[in-house]
């Protein structure tokens, strides 16, 4: 059986790997041949690992029974032709990113950045810092999405006291089920947390922005597509927003022109949202389990739907 | 009635202090005097609102009856010879001080600080910074001292999934008891945060930091007296402590010749944890609270034994 691993594995999880699977497997990683080769090992391929570029798929690998994704959203393939059996990461990521969103949140309210810097000049200003910091547990915040990333959020922010209501369309769990609800209830949100998939495209646009309450904070780990990027920027400078924490932009990496770069009021976590150190033996565990269930013929949770677009 | 205002309050402050009060109340801010007037205001005093400096107490007011501290801690005075009933801020820092060292912990494993100076440059770093990253939501956490900081601290740490464990000599509500049971489970304990008062000088020495996990975390918002600078600079110069988050020093403002300026794995939050926005409101009403009661005779939640030291 022909395994094609995309993802990009230093030589200790490749190792690892290669000693977790059984012999009949045989296991190709990219980062190990040369471009002519790679071409030929992606179609020859029974089972993916990782994220090929969608242009890839314009000639689907014809053997191919099995795709494991190494992301949670996979909008980007959502017109590929796999009829594969096709798995994400599930809820591999919810915690890192909901830990990036409170901890940006948090950041925000302490005055952490501004810390940051005056600990790079030495300069000790706790006293004048003191009366612009805020309190998150007074806070009410709305979540957009009630994914694994949108509930992870929640939890956290309950356990400093926040009153936090979730949204979704569909998903019974959510506070909120409508745009409309949502736009009646931002004037009295604190905090927004966008933790919505790429098919939500611009979900937060000027209409949403100026219905939210002056002063308060736009924090987001969604797609960047579905942030209406000039409207926000608009939002900030006008003083509407008090501030935004950002984990994703529409363009990345950030092109040096964009004003968040200099704006002391942004904080710009360049899309770490996702990440920490046991990252690759996570994903590598995500596609031992998910490959096992799939050779036994057991259903997959983390399977998905890619016309669905997450 | 003369009531002595040694907090500095602002303009507006002052006005809503001086509205909420009955008219009998002779009310004069340190801050509207000379220094002459400041004295005799002082001597004069029936009530104190504020912490003014420890020797003016070498002859306390004559007529001193009611006493409230604008602060939690108040190891300071434990030698001053007052006789009226003392009132200190009870648990009013104790959310935005919990919030801080929170807020620096998750700021630390999910490389905040190191955004923000990426942000000033305009690099994206992103994906270099990704394996650096940690979850807060794994850690052990034990927090020296069950006060009202303590248990905020834990309430928010649990909301994040992490197990914790408090510290305090007599507090039934702790789980560890004794330093030799503190000694016992440090080697299991991945953040270690300090809320003692100042009573516990040099708690944290060089016995408690070598017993500590190697990698792992600590943060302190407790009186800087309660850490041995020294023993804290050399487990984190030997690499065998991850970082520190330090809201407090032994010396505030930190002088410029201390190395923790320019490590790169301290974080200095600079005495801010008690801070925010509305601190001169809320020292106001709990003024007003405790001053309302010690007229009415009523018993005072808040009331201190200044010889306690905490």
């Amino acid at each position: 059986m022909n395994l094609f691993i995309y993802t990009s594995l230093d030589t200790n999880h490749r190792n690892i790997l290669r000693q977790q699977l059984p012999p009949e497997c045989n296991l190709v990683f990219r980062t190990e041949l040369s471009p002519a080769e790679v071409e030929k090992a992606f179609q020859a391929a029974e089972v993916i690992m990782g994220n090929p570029p969608v242009d890839w798929f314009a000639q689907v690998p014809p053997k191919l029974v099995f795709w494991q994704l190494d992301s949670a959203g996979f909008d980007q393939y959502q017109n590929v032709k796999v009829s594969a059996l096709t798995a994400n990461m599930g809820d591999f990521f919810a915690r890192p990113c909901a830990e990036t969103m409170v901890g940006g949140i948090l950041a925000f309210y302490r005055g952490i950045p501004e810390l940051v810097k005056r600990q790079t000049t030495k300069e000790w200003r706790g006293n004048q810092i003191r009366p612009q910091l805020d309190l998150l547990g007074t806070k009410k915040v709305m979540v957009l999405g009630a994914g694994t990333i949108g509930m992870a959020c929640k939890q956290m922010l309950k356990g400093f006291g926040c009153e936090v209501k979730t949204t979704a369309r569909r998903n019974p769990e959510a506070d909120i089920h409508s745009f409309e609800e949502i736009l009646k209830n931002l004037p009295y949100t604190d905090v927004v947390v966008n933790t919505l998939p790429g098919a939500a495209d611009k979900f937060v646009k000027e209409e949403f922005l100026q219905a939210m309450k002056p002063g308060s904070l736009y924090a987001s780990v969604g797609r960047g597509s579905t942030t209406d990027e000039q409207a926000l920027l608009v939002a900030l400078q006008a003083g509407k927003l008090a501030g935004a924490v950002l984990d994703v932009t529409e363009q990345e990496p950030l092109p040096a022109s964009s004003p968040f770069w200099e704006m002391e009021n942004v904080l710009l976590t360049q899309h770490t949202g996702g990440g920490y150190f046991a990252e690759e033996a996570g994903k590598i565990n995500q596609f031992l389990k998910n490959f096992t269930l799939f050779r036994n013929g057991e259903p997959i949770t983390d399977q998905v739907n890619l016309a669905q677009g997450y």
